[in-house]
């Protein structure tokens, strides 16, 4: 089970709180830790030569870290982190074997900072994957004393986590920044910059209240009704219910079994829109209402036979089919026929966009989509997706 | 319809692709504006304050920003603009009245930026919802070449708008900074420092590839099963269904109708959460199996009456209920006495935690649940919301 925002993140695995935090001495300033941090080679050359691109000065990064390090007070190593340590070959990689935390911390949900994480940590897939460097994160939700705030950041830094926060509040920021500072803890304001610049742009103050604080409670929107029902719609015509309901719909999705459609629907019905999905069972007419509706809302699905397949197999077994069931739908001639027969029923229908969702997320398949969606419904040379505050 | 990440946000209506955009000159550098940046007096406040407070030396705004204006290229008022000129009060917004841009671009799905500038955004719902300053955002995913990039940029200069950028490969994301400073675009670099911070923290180098480029194309883990059957699991015991599955549920979520169960199962089971929801409906026994089930993942929702009842009879409305149904589901005695009958259910299990969802976002309860959740899963002194990379 993840908190995570993002419905292909590759072979993570959500643990406990970390068990190496210690519940005493809420109040001790951090101890001493004798851990170094050290860059790899490739860091090394990355980090130089973005320094070199963006104009500022080079400073050799061994020494900056170092020069950090002799600021930051040294903890000891803790269980969790023992534990972790792994031999890994490679001359610039020894000092690295320990996870290492991140810490995020919101006064709101949280939510921007886990999926800004997320996303920042698509970059490092390549290490995260080989367990080279495990990360642990953890999600501080709802911080809105200094008291609290600070607690956390004295734990970031007994830890050797890194800190990234959003708060609205600025004296919060500051505080959050500074006492970074002053342990030595990597900090990064993930809001703070974006808000300062459409502060500029708009030339208006932001209120520097948090999501959710009384100051924000703001009667209830047309659009949250909107939203809501686009979900309870979505629900109802899963799986092919309904068909008689296609023309209520904003996005009809179709494609064979275990090409994602259920996820997909539910993904966009979140963002507001009203998804319908249609199954394509090989030898099952479809719905009759699916070539009356506008061709422009529906989108058909494709997927790699050999992935399909694999797929299948993992779902039948979850579903304890029995030999019969199983080899018909998992079967590779089945699965290339239904491939096929879906095949014919696009080529038929031209309109519809033919989408491959092969190694592809759910996200990025709903990109995919709502950039077609808002293209084709105002045709014009700029596509992209706007809306209007 | 929004394509935003928030199921509240309020006021806010999405508009098709501004009309503004010129679909030819694609090639020609952006012309001239005339138009000239502002800030109230209250943002100058804010802004010198937080520059002060940052150590950052204190430039006059005013200057800096007709610094800026003398270098950047004016543009002719579009059409759209002109439309959107009202007249405002008060001495320091005279030159704010047109509506600004917010150019989002990314090389992936783009969801960051837009949750991020959703965020970012509600910081300025006091001016936003009296609509004093107009805000239009653009998101353009899937941006993975210079030229489109560059395009876009420039029809960012064209139309005064501001850019915030998401850029994997780290060549974009400075030929994204340099156009923006060449053309004087205000520009945020969102996930940059993040991963800056990371990469220094884990002491290795990112892979500089977007979400869903050939190298990022990753075999289907065991997440992504879990998070689909989530999402399955929770579509089929949406509203009551299967109470003989409750068992199998990591949270299960209980309260009146319109307390607004389905969408935050839905959030939940997007996050790779099992939910089933049981509606509490005065006079109808709930079902035995809720008093079966593991306490700690029975969650109560409550509501303000006189909100529910608005909810209930926008609900109604919607529904086309007759007036006997109707007045019996949102009239205010029926409201009160069903209120009441869900608190006495709560009353009898005190384990339950019962949270009040009154003017909460979806996201913010959801957050409150995971919070609650996690910290009974996992009792220790700091709780948070951990997974492990």
């Amino acid at each position: 089970m993840l908190a995570s925002s993002t419905l292909r993140l590759p072979n993570i695995r959500p643990t406990p709180i970390s068990s190496n935090q210690n519940p005493s001495e809420p109040d001790t300033k951090p101890v001493p830790q004798a851990r170094k941090l050290k860059g790899s080679a490739r860091l090394n050359r990355w980090s130089r030569a973005r320094t070199i691109r963006s104009g500022r000065k080079l400073d050799r990064p061994d020494q900056q870290v170092q020069a950090l390090e002799a600021k930051r007070p040294p903890v000891e190593a803790t269980e969790s982190e023992l534990n972790s340590v792994t031999k890994i070959d490679g001359e610039d990689d020894v000092e690295l074997r320990v996870g290492k935390s991140i810490y995020m911390i919101s006064d709101g949900t949280g939510w921007t900072a886990e999926h800004s994480v997320n996303a920042a940590l698509g970059q490092f897939e390549h290490c995260l994957v080989d367990r080279g460097c495990p990360v642990n994160t953890h999600l501080f939700s709802g911080i809105d004393d200094v008291d609290r705030l600070m607690e956390i950041v004295k734990q970031a830094a007994k830890e050797g986590a890194m800190v990234v926060y959003t708060l609205a509040d600025p004296s919060m920021g500051e505080s959050a920044k500074q006492a970074c500072k002053l342990w030595g803890i990597p900090s990064t304001d993930i809001l703070g910059p974006i808000t300062e610049a459409i502060a500029a742009h708009l030339g208006v103050s932001p209120s520097g209240l948090p999501r959710g604080a009384p100051g924000r409670t703001i009667p209830l929107s047309e659009e949250y009704f909107r939203r809501i029902e686009a979900i309870e719609f979505t629900i109802k015509q899963d799986d092919g219910a309904l068909p008689q309901n296609l023309y209520k719909a904003d996005i009809v999705l179709t494609g064979v079994s275990r090409t994602g459609k259920t996820p997909l629907s539910i993904y966009l019905a979140q963002k507001g829109y009203k998804v319908a999905n249609v199954p394509i069972v090989m030898g099952i007419e479809l719905p009759k209402t699916l070539f009356e509706v506008d061709p422009e809302k529906v989108f058909g699905l494709t997927i790699n036979p050999v992935i399909l397949q694999a797929i299948r197999k993992a779902r039948a077994k979850s579903l304890g089919f029995n030999i019969e069931t199983r080899s018909n739908y998992s079967e590779m001639d089945y699965v290339r026929e239904e491939l096929e027969f879906a095949r014919r029923n696009f080529a038929q229908n031209p309109v519809w966009p033919v989408i491959e969702v092969t190694g592809k997320a759910i996200e990025e398949t709903a990109a995919v989509i709502l950039r077609l969606y808002h293209d084709r419904k105002h045709r014009c040379s700029m596509p992209g997706i706007s809306k209007r505050y």
